[in-house]
């Protein structure tokens, strides 16, 4: 470890909630140098949504690597990328009825938010982006203006402009739809709310906590933007790749945003890959306009490209996504009853769900226990107070049990350890001032 | 060809100049579909310092995925990290006399420019950073702010800001020191120049028509930073990694940057990764604060540990680079001088060289005929006037002296066939006002 | 009216709704060069509060000008200064437990708005400045920001940013308190929303349609402001100098703003004049650093501290605004009850009280009207749908029942002409999206 | 002086370089409530080219008052503001084959440089203005990014954005001209400088240190312009009026700007006013976009028709400006040789000169002394260290000589007591950096 601490710097996180030194991964689990087994249920914050080095996809790469076929080719064509292109479109775009162009942006989340964005301006001539309460979309500065997390904000050392804030669905409580506020200040033309270029969203927010928004809210939303022709982004990073159950996750809304971003589970083997789709339409881009050095992995070509062939081709995956989700929502649920509702509420949707614990504290002496346990389980939210459940989509239902056994189980020592006891005031609601 | 106008973006650009379908590389070329062997002087615009394919990184390569050693592990500790840390602190830092700490950030240069401009602004509370005409740095907004390409810019659809822009050196003529001019405004409290946190620099700027800044020029720029206590930034992601000569570019110079950015050939192979180094004293991140997916491309360790173990131990691959990088000047002087002064300029330090051919269609037509005989080599500057010699410090003799010729060979047809005579007005200098 | 046609600058305004050249004016009437009458219900956009050249103060400027007085010092110490801020301690601070320091800024509203958010910026170390969805504080760059009104804000030509929008009392519907909603988002660490450096409000909202903010909602704005360490500014420049009763406006409330602009009727005369109010631990001015030539506009401390002796002395003045407001509400009402709830909707507190026509077109048509019988009176709000009533606080009890009954005579001819009937949808109900 | 002390904001500035109380003011002199007379060489920083309490004027704005003229009309047609835009017309932009509209804004001088940037960025659609090192347009935000003093740019609490600084005439050397940076950067696509909207610059800059431009440079910033299809925007808030020997401070040079800002002695009485001209194409404004309380200042119409009749009917009055200014040059570059060269410089031009003290440390304890025996002067520049002299036009040659003279005995008395040497190393030479 002594490297480490010499000259990685302090910016590392993940490692401190973890502090081993791992060496080998397979499936859900992960193995450090002292021959350790976990269960990674964080699963590369869900990246790893077909698990760690699927061997599908590893002998598939490892023959394309001993053949010299192109590792770094810029953003020429090469056969690798031309049969990736093809399987997309056949078995996921064609299918679901979207007629999407793709871009290869830096093979990163936040490069793509950045492309969207900037192509959302371009097109409009508008400048602000609306995005919601406890969104997260990247640090690089442009998707960090639409970040909401003041720990990632206040790194900018800059003012972060170009940006509407909205709340999110339940943001204003029960019985109140923010779209309709959206919309309001977007038709009072003495609202002080400039038109926007578009509005970015992500269905259930990860880092924020894993708050879903309701399907109709998501198809109001992408009303309010056809009324006032405002262009509607869906960052899928986090949940797109079959996370939420289908391939992408507006997929059950029934919505057809208008520009969405794919990155972390892309490749399907953890690695670096992210695109930009948008309608043909609004394809306005000029020749390397938008470019970088990375920006066509073609390794990750490879392995993306076979993932989509072997879970995608027909409903079977997804419909075991589906299953598992609901196992999960069961047992969340069970937990949360067991321990006292106004403590512990389940959240999410798919295979993206969380314990919301009201506070950090507790959320984090949870998974601490967790891991010590061997269970890989991280936090997010305003106040790590959400326990995130994002394990490999491919887990077997005999680990998907014992990881949240492993969870129940440290709640219930934590709550023993804490006298945790029923009836906290429900942290959702709005504020009400002292009087 | 079908899939690619079908559904990729009208961005690609690359694909435009060399529009063929490349299904496998090695060491210094690239291989279509159809068999056809291509001479690479392009290399991933300076990613491919080592050659495509390497046949020493990939054995490791292989092994390492073969083995299921960790793919994504988010910044988590795992060994092959470990092992790079140490083989990159041993061989590169150590000798050389520096203590920089390591921040991995997303695998892109334009993540790790990012990354170096928040710390500065952070460490200092100051927020503009200055950079120079025609420099580039990355198109995600922060990154943009400080490139000088107006077709990179324009595509921002916001104004970019937090900027100063400095001319380079050489800007405003022969015989003007242009850090005089920085330290000026610096030293003016009315100059309207806000004191800055940082000020960033290519020592060669690549993509803004292979500059080079002369090593009086550094030292200067340095000792103006130091004399108002501004952070100076090496933004070494072309420079670096052995294309001028040494592994930074800025060791010749002798001075020692605050913050250094690397990227494109750190991993050897053509994987994505890229590293921020800065004094410990800088290393004010709070945990996770700048974060990202990718942020830790393991496989990039393998291969970037590899690197620095074969070709920076000893100085047999520095003194190679420099031996080349005269040869390379030598040839190209030589053509200038035949096709006349005036109409071509050679431009360049160590294996990173071009011709300035004054205007971009003349640059233009000799690279479409060298690409016509086999040979990929791009252009660059603010009207792609700048024939760019990028080809793989591992290029044999042969080889170079070969791609050489192919390009004097264009010159030769296009001087003809576009009745080329020398004597133009020299376009460096500054711009004179029609009486 | 040739001039006017040939040199001055299409920007004119009001000079569009009233063709006329006036040359005299008294109390409140204007006159025009043939000798016409007009009874003034706009009063100088709420500047003639104590009606035009009102007799008290002339004698008062006179004198001064013939004894030749200091007429422009800079900021230096002049009598008429000292004067002005002994009378205005004596009578208007002093006795209502206000202590706070007064800023002179440039004559204009905007030019103290300027300097109130720069003082607020400084002192917090925070960037934004939290201002509601129909505000307005004025043109230039900074208070524009702030301002809601996009045909103003449109003209900025470049991206207004420090400004985060809040909706104002009501704007989400009935019974929603959106002081609970700013009180939200500042507790949330991950909302979006950057800890403001202050909150800007008017008490009442005149060019953004004479909206009114409850008392209860001041307080809790108020509140909130306390709650999380943030400056509250009270832009009292239309609604203060008596207009809504007392001096300030938001006296009322029982509020303490901690910083208060004025300008507008303050010199009592119509003369240029505006000026800061804040608590003495934040006057952290260094000498000089908010600036302007006309920063003490002595002929302004002249009769401002005439029309504060001779009308604050005691409470007669805010008694007789309270009765003409009452009397003004009542009117109002009756005029809105026979013609219709649902097409008309009184508005306003004091004597700063309008009659809201839902659309733009009808409000127009009605001070058209007014017009051609002698009465100035104009719209405000989003779409100028409000008939804005501004008459001087000094006005005749007769004159103020003949203005409105020359606008109720408009009404009546102009819901004859179109044929309105009464149920339209209540224009100020949160939008709802078509299912 | 007690009520100051209490209440007034420490903002104050010239009240505490000249610590009296004012009460009276005639031509070229002030009274103190003791009776002290003080010859003023400040005269409103600019404000008062025609002395305190013109006779002249004093009548008209007497007898416009007593017979209630219209004292506040915000923008409508006034039979005063007619008046005074035919005299405008006819004697100023007439002879000078100047085509003209006039734009009333609020009445101070940074609201006209808003208006004027507004109107460049909004008819051309791009962002930026050029402005120049030491230059001072105002104190509200949009002139503050303009403005090059960091005093005043330190108290905005926000990044002032949307500017381009460049060297002023001088900045960078003899020899060098600044233009052809300006012009190179603008035709150079990868400078990384937006083509921007305008330039904004003074012919003679005031607040940072009475530096001149060269009517050569004037004709070749004019000529880059042209050339790039930008909008010159000459401020003549200061110069204008007379101050360096005609009416515009530009006519001299010959180039005619697009848009001029006047204000300060404007008025002619020192009361607040301030217009901005442009060329009728560039009229695009609608009605009220850029509004404002008072932006029409009938009193100052009255005094600033009497100003332009009086004083520029014929030649007389300029002729004897440059008179002046010779006679003042004269007297400045005899006292500069008689103290060493390296000490002290003149600098300035018409009657808008200064001595250069190298520091302001000197320059302070000049005009103290110089306060002490009866002269109001102050200093201006980057470190206050520019004597500045700006005494009414129309002052007695006998006071003027006075004034001189007080001045030279301060210098006498200061070289004396600091044991001044000539010597030092030019101030205005561009900075070398120690090797």
């Amino acid at each position: 470890m002594k490297i480490f601490d010499e000259i990685e710097s302090e910016v590392q996180s993940y490692a401190r909630s973890f502090p081993r030194i791992f060496n080998k991964a397979k499936g859900e689990f992960l193995y450090d140098e002292e021959g350790n087994k976990y269960l990674d249920f964080l699963a590369g914050a869900g990246t790893l949504n077909y698990g760690h080095n699927n061997p599908i996809f590893k002998e598939a790469l490892l023959q394309y690597i001993s053949n010299d076929g192109i590792t770094h080719g810029l953003d020429m064509h090469t056969r690798a990328k031309g049969e990736f292109l093809e399987a997309f479109n056949e078995i996921i775009l064609k299918p679901r009825g979207y007629e999407y162009v793709m871009q290869f942006t830096g093979p990163t989340g936040t490069n793509a938010v950045e492309a969207a964005i900037k192509l959302a301006r371009n097109v409009t001539g508008r400048e602000t982006i609306v995005s919601f309460t406890n969104g997260f979309h990247g640090v690089t500065l442009g998707s960090l203006a639409l970040t909401g997390n003041s720990h990632h904000r206040g790194a900018a050392g800059v003012s972060l402009n170009g940006n509407i804030r909205m709340p999110y669905d339940g943001y204003l409580g029960e019985g109140i739809d923010t779209t309709a506020y959206l919309d309001k200040v977007l038709s009072d033309s003495s609202s002080g709310v400039d038109k926007p270029a578009a509005v970015i969203v992500e269905t259930v927010q990860g880092e924020g906590g894993i708050n879903v928004a309701s399907l109709d809210w998501l198809r109001n939303l992408e009303a309010v933007c056809r009324k006032h022709d405002i262009l509607l982004i869906v960052d899928d990073i986090q949940t797109g790749c079959g996370r939420t159950g289908n391939y992408f996750s507006f997929e059950t809304a029934g919505i057809k945003p208008d520009i969405v971003t794919l990155s972390k589970s892309l490749s399907g083997y953890g690695l670096p890959f992210a695109v930009v789709l948008f309608r043909p339409e609004l394809d306005r881009w000029k020749p390397g306009e938008h470019n970088g050095t990375f920006r066509g992995n073609n390794l990750a070509f490879v392995t993306a490209k076979i993932a989509i062939e072997h879970y995608w081709a027909d409903h079977q995956f997804a419909n075991d996504i589906t299953r598992k989700g609901e196992y999960i929502s069961k047992s969340l649920r069970s937990i949360v009853a067991k321990y006292g509702e106004g403590n512990f509420a389940q959240c999410g949707r798919g295979m993206m769900q969380g314990i919301n614990c009201v506070n950090g504290d507790l959320a984090n002496k949870i998974t601490r226990k967790a891991f010590h346990n061997g269970l890989i389980i991280e936090t997010s939210g305003a106040d790590d107070h959400v326990v995130k459940f994002l394990c490999p989509l491919t887990i077997t239902d005999v680990n998907l049990r014992k990881g949240i056994t492993i969870v129940e189980q440290a709640i219930k020592e934590v709550c023993s350890e804490e006298k945790i006891i029923p009836g906290l005031v429900n942290y959702f609601e709005p504020q009400k001032l002292a009087s």
